[in-house]
């Protein structure tokens, strides 16, 4: 079960500064529950985890069936939440070669960038082979997926004629608004539902996340039991709940000057749920002049990048550590008469012993250096500790942001930039 | 050919601030070239980008002609710029999915951690696959590389016995020193220089670089013609010289409290580039309580994740901006007669028009909403632009770090996790 252990984040502040933040805890704790709180449209994520399962899980399952049956591709077009939370899932649990296997069908994700490469290199992959879509999209509007959405309709048709191709678009939005809605509704392709009341980056637990995780052949069920169990495990009003003590933490040491947040993990397979975690707490936080920038990194290998400047630059980062149990299957190092490598003293260590050392190694360098470490353990990776830490930071980020003071559930900022490219591209309402 | 914007920087300091600037690059600069400054013992990467083929590079394509002929795959072992800078490259330039292509061997990076999991993975991946080995570090004895070189070595013996496997394994090390030299001269692998006057973060433009990028399939004499056009171009002294004003715009920035760097491009596969970043402005200049914290973002999809934060959160960022000019191959952006999306209004226009008015709207709000952007623009994605960059980067780094006043070249905060976790380990020499 997943927890956070806070032992090693003192420093000018003590064990007394967080407990005086109890009430503030609380408070925003039950702003959430009680939907009081700004932004408290979009609060159905809160309802999502669930221990039976859902029509629409069976229905997800179903189409996952068929699209592993009829696809070696499968195209999920989606941005923002839309793109990392599906991705996060599939590389931590599949492994980021999940495409190089040839047991399951390869995922590409598509529409989350403009680059002419990106979509070239996509069709040339798409060549030959029989592939299904998945569009993401609460409004069928935004730029990026839905110019991939008419590129990859298009190829479909030409592919399969317009019968067959709506057999393999599978789209995921709004229950009754919107153009991608409307869309499905004319074609008749299969349609998948994400609740008017969940944002982006809270959507990972609906089709959103689900229908993708379930093709790359991964348990769905096995996932929303892991988050109803901490849906569960986390109703506690204390600093029993491990949600508590990490949106606490957090924010008593953004409060003393700590501003950057190194979300680290000992998994290259991680990557993208660093960046899922990025989007959840950048966005949700990042507002009114205010919030802890929030960036992933990967160790061991960023700590013969980044260590350097952990160690010795800046005091003004933390660390939130990511730690699983080290996994059944064992890799042993074994012994060389020569030692050239000098490694014979590690002869008979398993290579997860050694990881556990070098944790505890830097652990111990990063806290002497003055840098906070907040620790969130959980068990072995799999579909279920996936889910459980989906819902575990979710939760979190609700009660931190509120106990920052910002709405956890808009994104005002977003709409510049895309104001400005509407005007310079010509969209009809949009004059400069 | 490379070059350097900051008119979008300004705010409350103004082009005459940066002009006052104009005697510290100066001496910055003077510091690397008469190598006067701290860490003067490793300038050897200011003059390894030459336009006539050096016979190391000779051998380099020669290796990786046979690589090629022999090969399903090549595992690259590093961990640092031994393994951020051939990823890096190979990515960029050959894409992020070079690996599903199935024209050039697939290249797999390992000892870059210690998880079990990708280990497995690894293995799973080279299952029988007929595969090559190289090795890059400089002492052998890195712990990272050195467990995963011990597991490769017993792999290729068992599947191809002592004599084949010894050709199929490539040392990139010391010339002289080290363990790994020693396993080299012992074991008789053909063996590629790391010149001791370069560190690993400088080191992509030696065969540490070279090699993987020639195996994948890269044209390595238009990558050193690409850092020979930059090295000549970049002597200049004034602010014509692209890094001095880089050097002189990101001092300026952080004097003002802009903390954190941002390096930003609209290319998917730029994401290692991005590592490689992080860590040469990172680990040079990271010491003494100081430094620009560096983390490389991707637009269009991180403006659906940290735009948020990055238009409306504190105001201590700036940006620099990676370009490339257009591919020459276009994407159009056809017509659809029910227009449902609302794109037609986009007919006709190329996909990287569409990205152009991203990058030129995202430019604007992110300088309205007070962030500074430094753009870096340089010619169309290929091996000599990529090769400019390299020297670019590397030059700016040694100026800029001067200017911060730390020495760019040492790293030695990166022992304090090493000594802690050798401790644990129960390493020879190494006590409680």
């Amino acid at each position: 079960m997943l927890n956070v252990d806070i032992s090693n984040i003192w420093g000018e502040y003590t064990l007394n500064d967080l407990l005086s933040l109890e009430k503030e805890t609380f408070d925003a704790h039950k702003l959430l529950l009680d939907g009081k709180g700004p932004g408290s449209d979009y609060l159905g994520w809160m309802k999502l985890p669930v221990f039976e399962e859902t029509e629409e899980m069976i229905r997800i399952r179903a189409a996952a069936k068929r699209i592993r049956e009829s696809s070696d591709v499968f195209v999920v077009v989606g941005i923002g939440g839309s793109y990392l939370g599906p991705r996060a899932a599939i590389e931590l649990v599949m492994g980021s070669n999940h495409n190089l296997r040839g047991k399951d069908p390869q995922i590409f994700f598509a529409g989350n960038n403009l680059s002419t490469r990106a979509w070239n290199e996509l069709c040339a992959l798409l060549e030959g082979k029989d592939f299904s879509v998945n569009i993401i999209s609460k409004s069928g509007t935004t730029t990026e997926p839905a110019i991939a959405t008419r590129a990859l309709k298009w190829m479909l048709e030409r592919k399969y004629g317009a019968d067959e191709a709506k057999k393999r678009i599978f789209v995921t939005t709004d229950p009754e608004k919107g153009a991608l809605r409307q869309m499905a509704a004319e074609e008749g392709y299969e349609t998948f539902v994400i609740p008017p009341d969940v944002g982006g980056r809270y959507s990972v637990l609906t089709a959103v996340g689900l229908l993708p995780m379930a093709v790359a052949g991964m348990d769905i069920t096995e996932v929303m039991f892991g988050a109803a169990s901490a849906r569960r495990d986390m109703e506690a009003f204390s600093f029993e709940n491990p949600a508590w003590l990490y949106a606490a933490a957090r924010n008593l040491l953004y409060r003393h000057g700590k501003k950057t947040e190194l979300f680290c993990s000992y998994e290259p397979d991680f990557r993208f749920m660093g960046g899922w975690l990025q989007q959840l707490f950048g966005e949700s936080e990042g507002k009114d002049g205010k919030g802890i920038y929030p960036f992933p990194l990967e160790f061991t290998a960023d700590l013969h990048s980044m260590g350097q400047m952990i160690q010795q630059g800046e005091r003004t980062i933390f660390e939130t550590v990511l730690r699983f149990a080290p996994p059944r299957k064992k890799t042993m190092i074994e012994s060389d008469w020569k030692n050239l490598d000098g490694l014979n003293y590690l002869e008979g260590k398993s290579l997860d012993f050694v990881e556990e050392q070098a944790f505890q190694g830097t652990l111990a360098a990063h806290t002497d250096g003055g840098v906070p470490v907040i620790l969130v353990q959980n068990d072995e990776i799999c579909d279920r500790t996936l889910g459980e830490m989906f819902y575990f930071f979710e939760l979190s980020c609700g009660i931190s942001a509120y106990m920052l003071g910002v709405n956890p559930f808009n994104q005002p900022g977003v709409e510049f930039y895309k104001r400005n490219m509407f005007q310079l591209l010509g969209k009809p309402g949009y004059t400069k």
